[in-house]
């Protein structure tokens, strides 16, 4: 397992003994975007710094992960802080950074996480699984744009494919598609951080027209817990998002991922910047 | 309109000038909630920080607040950082602090936020308004609870309402109001940001069962613009909410902000942490 692209991706070493939550990666070529690697997997570097914590508290139950800049290739440095300790919950802060070219470092992103001992309480899920045919009867998607992070997840399309023909034809923003890892692995909380962002731009499919557009803010809630994520081992998921409201340069995507048992494991939400 | 609570609420002092955007503030009797200050307050002195601060550029589209232990009576730090600034977008972490009683600081809130110089582009309003009765044709909530907060906003309950029996016979947590401040007061970024966190906890409509709940973290995105938000003025906004999953613990609470109007001025997400 520990040769899979996604675990060489977050492989972090600690700075140094004086330096607790600091720690050193590389931006990995194996998840390449179009001017940086994609950023479900800063966002998994964000939550593995925090697992790797020696004074970390229970498991993740939110995490906010702001793009200040694209992340080039390359070393970086991220950095974990809890800056609050209560009985069962942890705040966390986090930087990453890389050198700016004039000899000082710069911040890529910022990011807060809240980690909790859970303990079981009444649970209802209120936002059933929607009807969907299963993974296997549905074709795995073949992208025909080259982008190397694509080949690290098989997503299979149920609704809302990127569009053929870019006509400024759309009329609505809902994508539904199963997507685990490429190859399988079993699923952790890194991973359902990255798989929260693997939604092409909602703008694209909406207006059919293919404009420039990245994610500026992402947030995401763990609904599962630890022993939700080793049921679903290396399983599909199945994703939803869907676009609440497009203005003047942004807008927001709302995300359902559930386990094909049909458990909601994580909510996300996250405001991307557009142009025209 | 200086004199309104909600801007004595947020009245700030800048630290010293060796220290910008560092303020000093107290913590508001006026709000007050159960064991500390209502939450929008605190998240919207989080916004005020960042709009108070002499680098700012353009104006808040994302906020992410984190409470991490519930504010004391009294003085508070607050101090607002631009850790990136860009050509058109500015990132900032915040954090929040007291004294802890033995002669240090601990941190109470923390936060992110994005400004953004926006531009005029292509726009769309994909989450209609629901239809409801006007403001006028509501009764004004009267709540038998005798929380100082409450009675700094008025609210016009359309459906939804906290159950008047708790017989643990719920079975949906949708709840619709009518709400502005009270006085009326002309709509800005920190009242929305306050706003956005009105509802009481949905377990307790879920359920009907009145058990102990708090925000964890909330993340607001801003679709209005200054503009947008001038003029809403003094006008009724409709506001929603719904939980998506309890689950060990900790639900999720999804909520849509409208003008009377229709236009969607925000939406917000918020992790809260519930007991049994």
């Amino acid at each position: 397992m520990n040769n899979h692209p996604f675990d060489k991706a977050l492989e972090l070493q600690p700075a140094g003994s004086g330096q607790p939550g600091t720690w050193l990666g590389a931006s990995s070529p194996a998840y390449w975007n179009m001017v940086g690697p994609f950023g479900g997997i800063t966002a998994a570097t964000a939550v593995q710094a925090v697992m790797r914590h020696p004074d970390r508290l229970g498991e993740p139950i939110a995490l906010t992960v702001n793009y200040a800049a694209a992340l080039g290739p390359g070393p970086f440095t991220v950095q974990a802080t809890p800056v609050r300790t209560n009985r069962s919950t942890q705040h966390w802060t986090l930087l990453l950074s890389q050198p700016d070219g004039q000899g000082a470092d710069a911040v890529v992103m910022s990011a807060t996480a809240v980690t909790a001992a859970r303990r079981q309480t009444w649970s209802a899920n209120d936002t059933p699984m929607p009807a969907t045919p299963a993974p296997s009867e549905v074709a795995p998607r073949v992208f025909a744009v080259g982008l190397e992070w694509l080949r690290r997840y098989e997503m299979r399309l149920v609704e809302g494919m990127v569009p053929e023909v870019w006509d400024g034809g759309g009329n609505d923003s809902l994508t539904r598609l199963w997507v685990r890892d490429e190859p399988p692995r079993p699923l952790d909380f890194p991973a359902l951080a990255a798989m929260a962002d693997v939604f092409y731009p909602r703008v694209w499919l909406r207006r059919a027209t293919h404009v420039p557009a990245g994610t500026v803010s992402i947030t995401t809630y763990f609904h599962a817990d630890s022993g939700q994520l080793a049921q679903t081992g290396e399983g599909f998921l199945l994703g939803q998002a869907r676009a609440q409201a497009f203005r003047n340069g942004f807008f927001d995507q709302t995300a359902h991922i559930w386990s094909e048992a049909g458990a909601l494991l994580a909510t996300s939400h996250q405001m991307v910047y557009y142009k025209e």
